[in-house]
């Protein structure tokens, strides 16, 4: 290793690799709290080329490389192993352009995705892509993991919204993919290739991401249902009279509601009484006083109908902000639940139902006095199943009783956050193993010598 | 071959394997018109298993096969070369689900696009994928060339639609990634190999595809403006003022609207004067009264901004009949204008009036009696160019023109239409050698023995 540091520090000034105790803890791990190593070496690049030039020397040399944006994944990706050197790109940060005319943006890999938003919202233009670690998560991150968010059903994950991309293969050639437009079907789309393969198959240097029209009209309302299927009737029925215009629709068991409405603080229930299921649902256009018209003849027709219970319509932004702390409530709760099982599946909208009524009786048969919280974007199929017995020595079993459900009913063990390293014992679930085979052809093919992220996702 | 042969009819029976002169015409060419050879053998598969059996028996045998759907494409990808055996998917035709609740509907892939739109529509869904060829195309032709069609401005193209797919590798491995959930992070996403490279990866014998809510109002306009800034300035105010519930975008220069007008019988202008650019504008929702008097008013504003210097909005579908009929005249238009080049481009939005700026005069300097009709779609940053001298030797000399500035300005020298055999020779101006040589990578690692499709995008 000390001959590829040495000629790394020789192409790239002394300045841009770090070693040994000059090596600082925030490149040990990220919002996994895996528990990773203190790298030995990290290289931060600052532009394309010295990608390029970090990557030829590791390659040639057969060096282990761990690449690290933000570090505010959730699967481990980011965390070193053992003999890896650490890629930064910490340094690579701006925005090169904001094409107002082709509705585009784009910037560089290390560019924080608030930092897009804004560049966006400047321009009198929307980046439909948003999540909680904003601040801290970068342009590189989110596309190598696809990143989702709250608006998935509307906009789609991360993959929709890139349109074009820069990336740097092991041997370090640079794959330069702006592409700027709706339509080119002018060969294979290369882009792919690095969306949602968590740096394993290249390092996403620059991206071209789509905007969209800012939203001038925001409804929000919090319904209170009787069961399940009463759910996939309001989805439906929203759906089917506000079309697309529906940018969320969340549901939160009861298990979960109650605990969050009595635990968190700013978490308070508008309703009086309590209910088996409750929707998050969000519609956005246009047109203020008319979309408010429309939002709530629906939903007194969904009272009407008997499929709401209650509900509240947010008249305000302040009131909005309330139904989703409880939404969001699940970070604090989660700091009282104890040893927690936090999982991100997908299941498909339709099995959701029989899934859950397999699963929480499995759940309890064997842990009998686990803990169930269940929430999620019931809109994108995506469901997160907390579970605990208090004790951390349940969790691999719970994990692995729930992620074997997923595959029975076809869903995915990880619907947004990756898979990285702690997910990889479940990918069996979720993928056949002609699947697997086939990633790591590709694998093989992009990666020959295995330096890039080796061990996370396959 | 005859060993192939026997093996192919061995194992699928007589009936699916015909040979010599029982081979019918419509395994010759496709709608490009491409001279092609009539094959020797065709192989009608009526299972995945059987393309399976089909791919172990060629791939063995290293005997290149072409794979054929409704022979609808226009860049001559399924048009048989020399000492191919062609695979037809038609037997493999109908629904195989509709879920309601998951939005989701999946189709073998010889069922034509018009039945997965006929099943949709009756499960009270709508999918949004529509083109000329929807009696014909079928769903693996337009996975495999990630067709487009008039509605990608909201829904994006075909690959959007497409939740899972299954396919068949060369060496006849099953891949089989049926996915129907919006967010699935679980590994690679394999389905981005096989859409839109053409039937060169593999074979696609299922797909997934998202339905959306029907809408239930349809707003046209045709608009006739003074100038291109005219044009982007409209664009901009529709999509911010309306949101993507914008569908269509579609622009005609005058050398294309007064030609067709003139023209073809049922495209009767609805302006008295003539005007420099006409747009015709589709804004689909769920609430016709509202959506009309928003519509309007947009329009109306837009007549004071002095962007519009005239518009029509349609008071009926008939009317909107009619002004989709000079759209959709390019048809009728080219067979009256003699030998000519139709391109199908893309150039990003804001460097549109740069490219025609430096196009139109470069080829009235080489060509002086060069006929030019320009139209597209200008919301997916789609372009058609046709052009014609008379003359079908100029031809590959316009063509080579339109798509070497296509190229300066970062265009697509293929926006919907994909490379087939007909673009080959123009690739290098949309994609880069690294690009290209990626491409070759990817090949063969899923295609090592070179037999699908071989010849073709790359």
């Amino acid at each position: 290793m000390n001959d590829v540091i040495s000629q790394l520090t020789d192409t790239l000034g002394e300045k841009a690799v770090i070693t040994g105790a000059s090596v600082g803890d925030k490149y040990k791990t990220d919002w996994s709290g895996l528990e990773g190593l203190l790298p030995s070496t990290v290289v931060r690049a600052s532009s394309t080329e010295e990608v390029a030039s970090i990557l030829k020397i590791c390659n040639s040399a057969k060096q282990a490389v761990v690449i690290q944006g933000g570090m505010t994944g959730i699967s481990g990706g980011a965390v070193p192993q053992e003999g890896e050197i650490a890629i930064s790109l910490e340094k690579m940060s701006g925005i090169i352009e904001v094409d107002v005319d082709s509705m585009t943006i784009t910037a560089h890999a290390g560019t924080p995705l608030q930092v897009v938003q804004e560049a966006a919202d400047e321009a009198g233009l929307f980046l439909p892509l948003d999540m909680g670690s904003r601040g801290t998560c970068t342009v590189g991150g989110v596309v190598a993991t696809n990143a989702g968010g709250n608006q998935v059903i509307r906009y789609g994950a991360t993959r929709s919204l890139v349109l074009g991309l820069e990336a740097v293969l092991p041997d370090g050639t640079i794959i330069s993919s702006l592409n700027k437009m709706l339509k080119n079907n002018a060969g294979y789309d290369l882009k792919h290739m690095f969306i949602g393969s968590e740096g394993t198959l290249g390092i996403v240097t620059k991206a071209v991401m789509r905007l969209y029209p800012k939203m001038t009209s925001t409804q929000t309302a919090l319904c209170a249902l009787p069961d399940f299927t009463s759910v996939l009737k309001l989805l439906k029925k929203t759906f089917s009279t506000l079309g697309d215009g529906i940018t969320s629709f969340e549901v939160m068991w009861a298990n979960y509601y109650d605990e969050v409405v009595e635990t968190v603080e700013q978490a308070k229930s508008p309703f009086i009484e309590k209910y088996p299921f409750y929707a998050l649902v969000e519609y956005k256009s246009q047109d203020r006083i008319h979309d408010m018209e429309q939002f709530s003849s629906v939903l007194f027709e969904a009272i009407e109908d008997g499929i709401i219970a209650d509900t509240i319509l947010a008249q305000s932004l302040k009131e909005a902000d309330v139904f989703w702390t409880i939404r969001d409530g699940i970070g604090e709760l989660l700091t009282t639940m104890g040893p927690v099982v936090n999982t991100d599946i997908s299941v498909p909208i339709s099995q959701m139902k029989a899934f859950i009524e397999q699963l929480e009786p499995a759940l309890y048969e064997a842990f009998p006095n686990v803990k169930l919280r269940i929430f999620g974007h019931i809109g994108d199929s995506n469901l997160h199943v907390c579970a605990g017995t208090g004790s951390e020595q349940d969790l691999d079993a719970i994990s692995a009783m729930i992620m074997g459900v997923t595959g029975e009913y076809k869903g995915s063990v990880s619907a947004e956050h990756g898979i990285g390293v702690l997910k990889k014992k479940y990918l069996h679930h979720s993928r056949t193993p002609e699947e697997v085979a086939l990633m790591k052809t590709l694998k093989s093919a992009m990666d020959p010598n295995g330096i890039l992220n080796s061990g996370r996702v396959i």
